[in-house]
């Protein structure tokens, strides 16, 4: 990727540097993975697999900041080799965050396994599973350098965003007619809005392999699909 | 801050990169009073004063951002000063996203406006004052590099944190109470988790000043007081 650099040893610590980012994304997978299993089945056991997991991610981030900073006070790099130290430290920071809200889904799941009845959880656990899809592509964007492959990842959030807002609506309608179920709706609310949340953060790690690979960020307006702030529901009957 | 630092120049930059993170501090604080008070008085006028307000600050952000990497390029700082830089792009990114939260805050507002019965705010808005005040202790503990003062809004979190958990029972309750309330409280619980992300943000830039001051970042466990999402509340009655 850096081409032309004459010192081995720099080229050395800017591939631990790659590994060190696809390890995290790697993790990051893994455990939206989990997250959305222990959803799906309401299991707290895979839950529980996911709080534990997200420590490795928050120390790879850590590693990352370090190995950067190194680069950069001993290596003093310029131009491209720069814009690389830099866009790896905001992708490590976005990947951080998408294990964050990977361990929100799952304390979410904890509880919704322990209320009296089962929240409607398929839809939901769909549109993980579009944000999963989006994660691998994000992370073989990233390796392969592919900027036509982060381009799909950001198109496929305006989806992602689209499915949140009306999963949204849905709730506040389900819950209007099984006030028993407001509980189970709200956490669920939540969890979506975490998943939401990892697209985010998946698109802009594909903003910033775009910005490697072309040296800008992609000259369109990102599409917002995401109205749910705006989302109303009809009263229920009777009120 | 960089004492002994021989290069005029450096420290007139350095200086300007302080100035740019302070302005970007004044207009998250501005704006986070602006979203409350828009939930205060159910304003959308005033929501729409911070959804056009929070574009400088992305403007600041970006500026922040070709700074340093200008700084690191040009004049390859070492040790404290690396440090200061590094600590300074963390701080950007964080006030940049308590920006975003409280262009969230606003558009709910604007929803709760629309709605045909008042909801709730009350409660919601004595929270937010609580982090408006760790916004400004923030700002002062970056200014004057007050390590005391960085621990204080640290220890305010784990209030704003417990305040949100109970928040969240409380809305609860008050959906299964009066269906009638459940899209309006839905999105006051997203306002207020908004709010309570706010405050994470605040404490995170209180933690880069101590890590600043004191060249290592507190040593006790930052406390967690946030246990919304085990939340749960008693079903309805008749149900």
């Amino acid at each position: 990727m850096s081409g032309g650099h004459t010192l081995a040893a720099f080229d050395t610590e800017l591939e631990a540097l790659r590994t060190a980012i696809d390890r995290m994304g790697e993790l990051v997978e893994r455990q939206v993975g989990l997250a959305l299993d222990s959803l799906a089945g309401l299991d707290a056991e895979i839950a529980g697999e996911v709080l534990k997991g997200d420590a490795e991610i928050d120390r790879l981030e850590m590693e990352v900041e370090a190995m950067t900073v190194r680069l950069i006070a001993l290596r003093q790099p310029m131009a491209k080799d720069l814009r690389e130290i830099v866009a790896a430290l905001k992708i490590a920071s976005n990947l951080e965050r998408m294990g964050d809200f990977a361990r929100s889904v799952a304390k979410r799941a904890v509880t919704l396994s322990t209320l009296p009845v089962a929240p409607p959880v398929a839809s939901l656990v769909r549109m993980g599973r579009m944000v999963q899809v989006m994660i691998g592509d994000m992370r073989r964007a990233y390796i392969e350098q592919d900027a036509d492959l982060a381009a799909a990842v950001r198109d496929c959030d305006g989806e992602v965003d689209a499915a949140y807002t009306a999963l949204f609506r849905e709730f506040l309608t389900y819950m209007m007619e099984s006030p028993a179920q407001i509980t189970g709706c709200t956490h669920l609310l939540f969890a979506a809005k975490s998943i939401e949340r990892i697209g985010d953060h998946a698109t802009n790690v594909a903003e910033n392999v775009s910005f490697l690979v072309k040296g800008r960020l992609p000259s369109d307006e990102r599409r917002k699909e995401d109205h749910s702030s705006y989302a109303v529901a009809p009263p229920p009957e009777g009120t």
